[in-house]
């Protein structure tokens, strides 16, 4: 095993070790796997896959329902919809959540009868390799799926360790079992995304193989290996492309066992025979970002065998310990959306590195991470802002460094000197906005995780936020604003500019590298360039300082001044100076009449067709999308806390549910279900980088976190199983809790954070000399 | 320096050392550097390239002078064609020879003026970036080529070392100086040719890329990495591809100097700004198949400053070292027509690996030369006839111990366990037929070359005559012929791989493997299964032993039953049985009047339109292609070397001459050259593995060698300049040599072979009582 697997070992070794209170927490892990229903979010617009996976595992193991034209690629993002009803294949790597479509590699079907090398149209049963399947044969658990396809009759059951999927094929014994390895397929069809592709049989019976695909990342390759319980009685290799100019050498497909072959192309296909079986057969399949050889050296780390129930067993106790960070009392619908909203957020960032810790970085090159993991799949855009935070309470501090370490580790090899702001399988895809990668390693500094190298990580996100060609960022370092007649939905970025720039200064002031704490100070008041007095919303301005016009608050996306929003959405992003945007506002009776007259906005949503991403309306507030999510927690802020509580409710009822299509958005790689877990337990990170929780409301009568460092912080809501749906008091530690917020050293320290619930609003909590919350007081300069 | 630079300064070392006897050997080479015409083969049928390369070398740095279409790319398959008046730049890639176009990488172009990103129509100056020139500006020599691109008066300088391009542009002092980077161009345009690039701008100004095509061989990877003698005032990278889904990140091509910056897609070009300059810019540029960190490391070893005379002083003192293994005294156009041909018998196989030895295998991994250089470029089919024999003789045993280490090292990483069929860049081509890596091993080994592991050479070779499923070798070993029925060109592969198995036989009956030795003689024998003693042709046998009817001896290629040729061209394919071949045709006397028939057919050259290779004709005889390359030597087999003397004159005189057409076909990587060479020294192997070398006729008064071992073996021909072309007698060392055949080992220790010339052809030498040369002795059996 490598130093991933073996630092996987040590914490099971310690959760699995004697005395009664390791006992307890594997019963509660226990509990919590039993609760967690990976099929939540697989239907509606959730974009969750249910396959087999290792908490921040590299491989995905899931199936895939339907491989769709670009064009209807979005639905189809994580490779399984519920609604569906066939099944295309089993493939390896999957986002969970996420706006976009790519993965899917090596797609592996077992199928019997005649041989069929294309997909078919699912519609048609028979009509190609595609099978029926009915929800009644399935089963989803973490680490764990399994399901019948009806047309072959082979019963697929699928389990995964880190770097490898298990497949288990049981076969009708009466049928000449076969595999299908489709090499072409990904989340859509696009032509050309398989740039180039290869199988190959090595002497020893092992399958090797790469692709490089052109989807949402650029020229991203992936390598595998791939060995069954039995040998093949032969195979075949195909290239269904025709077009080709030289095509090469490629052995007959005439089934001969043993010898050696390769197929090179962009349209690849194999299949591999086995005749009658009387045992199920085992597929094991390790992928690699480096080459070949290190796909097999994953897999030899591994899974040596074909011990299926003993990788499974190990997925389980994986999540067991990792889920029993959580411990709550609930009625079993709640307790399932807390524990799968916990499983969703442990899907990523992804291992990204081999056994020997070698990885391919955003410049193509092989690198090797040295004592430190390397993750890669950073949604930042969506992850800083909850996700993050909440790993850093339900996560070893090693992992969260490890985070860090992995930013670090790509903005060394960027090309363009910078951190990731939307990255996978180590490539930078350029999706979103902002620098986000700066608040979360802002926020894990100032939260006292250490385990990186501080400098060298604020010399990154000042060189991050300086890279004058991207996105409009030299004009902003220029005039202050990003300038509409210059760039695109400057609006948004010059809002998230000047939040970035505010976790630098605190950073750095944290440091004492005092000269640039003073310039992103600075820059962190920018957010005033956009605000417009007059209307009240934040715009964009033209270079020569006026406002554009004409100005349409309810025009949202592309050509506007926004990212994935409009005016109504985005113009409460000042997560670190509330108090100047209540200011600029004209006082907190402005600002909670806008908040209300957000919230109750008769929209129509079909003004949002054509942005996939803005779902989950209340009002303009788009609970579906990321700008909404500290929207709710702003009339704390402003004073009144009882609104936030009502807003919270409004949102967990409509929002939330413990169905398939119970995710009102994408995911977003953990970041939706971040937000429900926060919620739940009754706080919030608005400002990540404060180091400050806006507590909201509990939903859960009983949870108990199992922090990091092996204190217990746990929040009790009296009255809440009577409905009581208001905060009437609080206390931490017994101590009257006279404030609407929470320090992250509060929770660190353990403890008991009580509430007592009532059934009508109260102003008379947390009072009015209560104690403001950083974004309060510090009002950002002009 | 790294271990082949240093090899390289280590011979220049013992070349410019003191000593009358290396002063003479210094004069040698400089004379002999003088009399190479680069340009010689650049017209016609040639596809020889102008530019500067060295011996060997990994760049050969080249004019381009049209990228055509797929259709018209064969005779562009150099990149340069003498009737061209316009260069679209220069690329640091090239074959000297090939009948397929493919390389070409890294196309620059300096230019001034409006930016212009398409080459543009070259019959039409001004519609893209290409310029018009004319000849008398150019100058070529081994090492160096210079032209002035008229539409820009721009002086173009290249010059190369082994992993180097350097170039010097001489601007026009009033423009604004620019260079292009074109990294779409190919030798070819071809959809989809180009499956992924990469430019890149290091913080320190060095440019990176890499470039990913499948032309002829799959997935081939190219990295490098470029720095100008001064930095760039600005620079742009553009995509011009326009149907992308995702498009990625690029920084605007507003030209800022110094900020980093990539560019990924499939159409890649970038410009380079350098304002007014009033010193020459000098661009080297470094390739490397591993990575780009490998390139710039080849950048540093070879040329760490931007002394263009150095390199290009460095090149020709490697070129007068290569050259001067050859004194010859004859008039000019003869010398220029020997040394020319030396020269291009010195440019393949190529050197692949970087510095520090790490090169990208078949397998597409990256693996290390562990102490031996590691070559590439094998156009095998081709090249083990001549250039290989030819090369024990005039370059170091390292060297040829090399090629083998090189050819088991493909062996070792490839994914079908053979050695190469025809292979560059480290990549397999599958082109043409057999499994000709065996004779050159073979050959090396018989004549005592030592440096590699036979043992690992044996079996190497026993498993690329035994892989099953290329080409039709299954049946042969099952059935002892190829058949027709199951497999094209049937009688061409079953032809050629019982020689080849002749030659494993040969090395394993010298290496004492008795077993092997037994099996692969009566393997030899095989070629009996082609001859039809009816037609007393060569012909396809179907799986029943029944010849493929109907028969039509004129028929050639694709569908018949032979490999670019037809049956007057394949039916002298038995170099190891010349013997058997005779009595097959029931004498000496039947075989002589069928190769008078060959030779004098009257043949339509239209007959072979389809076939591009096939050129050359002298009746049948096709000088042009391989498979003709040992029949005018026939005669002398079968005891007419008169005849044979009148052959070659005819062939010497219609096929060859020191002009740019002056090659009667592809030159194949210095075949073509090899067997003038050989010729004109007045002996050729035709059975490469026996360690013999046939007798035609000297073409040169007097020719000097200085072998491998230091020796010296001179051939003189008396009478000669009086246009004598028939030898009358023949001493060796001052004896009287009665065969028409020399030993290998007689070349080796030295001496002096003079030849008597006189007018009339001679029946007295070599005499009735001549010692037969193995061929003519050792019959395959049945």
């Amino acid at each position: 095993m490598a130093r991933w697997g073996a630092a996987m070992t040590m914490a099971m070794g310690v959760l699995l070790g004697a005395g009664p209170a390791l006992a307890e927490a594997r019963d509660v892990g226990a509990k919590a796997y039993d609760s967690v229903d990976p099929f939540i979010g697989t239907g509606g617009e959730g974009h969750t896959f249910p396959g087999a996976t290792v908490p921040f595992g590299m491989v995905q193991l899931s199936p895939d329902t339907r491989i769709q034209p670009r064009a209807q690629g979005y639905d189809w993002a994580a490779g399984y919809r519920y609604d569906d009803s066939s099944i295309v294949g089993f493939s390896h790597t999957h986002f969970s959540g996420a706006g976009h479509s790519d993965l899917g590699d090596v797609l592996l079907m077992p199928v019997t009868g005649p041989e069929k090398l294309e997909r078919g149209d699912p519609d048609t049963p028979g009509s190609g390799y595609t099978s029926r399947f009915r929800h009644d044969d399935e089963i989803a658990r973490p680490g764990y799926y399994a399901v019948t396809l009806d047309d072959y009759r082979v019963r697929a059951e699928l389990t995964a360790s880190a770097r490898v999927g298990v497949h288990r094929y049981t076969f009708p014994a009466d049928e000449d079992a076969r595999v299908l390895l489709d090499l072409r397929t990904s989340m859509y069809d696009y032509p050309g995304k398989i740039l180039w592709s290869r199988l190959r049989q090595m002497p020893d019976g092992t399958v090797t193989g790469f692709r490089e695909t052109r989807g949402w990342a650029p020229g991203r390759q992936l390598y595998f290996a791939m060995r069954f319980s039995r040998p093949p009685t032969g195979h075949a290799f195909h290239n269904t492309e025709t077009d080709i100019a030289y095509k090469g050498f490629a052995p007959p497909a005439d089934r001969v066992p043993g010898e050696r072959a390769q197929i090179e192309g962009r349209q690849l296909v194999g299949t591999f025979d086995f005749g009658k079986l009387d045992a199920p057969l085992v597929v094991k399949v390790a992928i690699s970002s480096v080459d070949e050889a290190g796909a097999i050296a994953n897999l030899d780390a591994e899974v040596p065998d074909f011990d299926f129930d003993r990788v499974h067993a190990a997925a389980k106790a994986k999540w067991i310990d990792a889920l029993s960070v959580l411990d709550v009392e609930a009625p079993d619908a709640e307790r399932r959306s807390a524990y799968t909203a916990l499983y969703h957020t442990l899907l990523g960032p992804t291992l990204f590195m081999d056994a020997d810790g070698r990885y391919r970085g955003p410049d193509q090159a092989v690198h090797t991470a040295e004592a430190f993991d390397h993750y890669s799949t950073f949604s930042l855009w969506d992850t800083y802002r909850a996700l993050h935070p909440l790993l850093t309470i339900v996560q070893p501090e090693k992992r969260n460094a490890d985070f860090v370490n992995s930013l670090l580790a790509h903005r060394r090899h960027s090309p363009y000197g910078i951190l990731p702001v939307w990255s996978f399988h180590g490539q930078e895809t350029w999706t979103m906005i902002g620098y986000h990668a700066v608040p979360v390693i802002a926020d894990a500094y100032l939260k006292g995780i250490r385990g990186f190298d501080a400098e060298e990580a604020l010399d990154a996100m000042v060189a991050s936020a300086s890279y004058g060609p991207y996105d409009g960022l030299r004009q902003y370092m220029e005039l202050g604003w990003v300038p509409i007649d210059e760039e695109g939905e400057a609006a948004s970025k010059t809002l998230e500019y000047a939040y970035g720039d505010w976790t630098i200064a605190r950073m750095a002031q944290a440091m004492h590298r005092d000269e640039v704490a003073r310039d992103f100070d600075a820059r962190a008041a920018n957010w005033r360039n956009a605000f417009d007095a007059q209307t009240g919303f934040m715009r964009a301005k033209n270079r020569d300082g006026s406002f554009r016009t004409p100005f349409d608050p309810t025009a949202s996306g592309y050509g506007t001044d926004y990212t994935e929003g409009n005016a109504w959405q985005y113009s409460w992003y000042v997560p670190h100076d509330v108090a100047g945007l209540v200011a600029a506002h004209g006082g907190a009776d402005a600002l909670l009449g806008k908040l209300d007259a957000a919230f109750e906005a008769e929209v129509d949503p079909a003004i949002f067709e054509h942005m996939e991403d803005i779902t989950g309306l209340i009002g303009w507030y788009a609970h579906g999308n990321e700008p909404s999510h500290h929207v709710a927690y702003l009339y704390a802020y402003a004073g009144q806390p009882w609104r936030t509580q009502a807003r919270l409710k409004q949102i967990m009822d409509t929002q939330y549910a413990d169905r398939p299509d119970g995710l009102a958005g994408n995911d977003d790689l953990g970041q939706m279900s971040a937000w429900y877990l926060f919620t739940a337990l009754g706080f919030y990170p608005v400002a990540p980088g404060s180091g400050e929780y806006v507590i909201g409301r509990p939903f859960l009568p009983r949870a108990s976190l199992r922090l990091p460092n092996g204190k217990r912080f746990t929040i009790v809501a009296d009255g809440l199983e009577q409905g009581h749906g208001y905060i009437g008091a609080a206390t931490l530690d017994g101590k009257p809790l006279e404030r609407a917020f929470l320090r992250h050293e509060e929770i660190l320290a353990g403890g008991e954070l009580r509430f007592t619930m009532q059934a009508e609003p109260s102003r008379a909590w947390p009072g009015t000399q209560a104690q403001a919350p950083y974004s309060m007081t510090a009002t950002s300069a002009r």
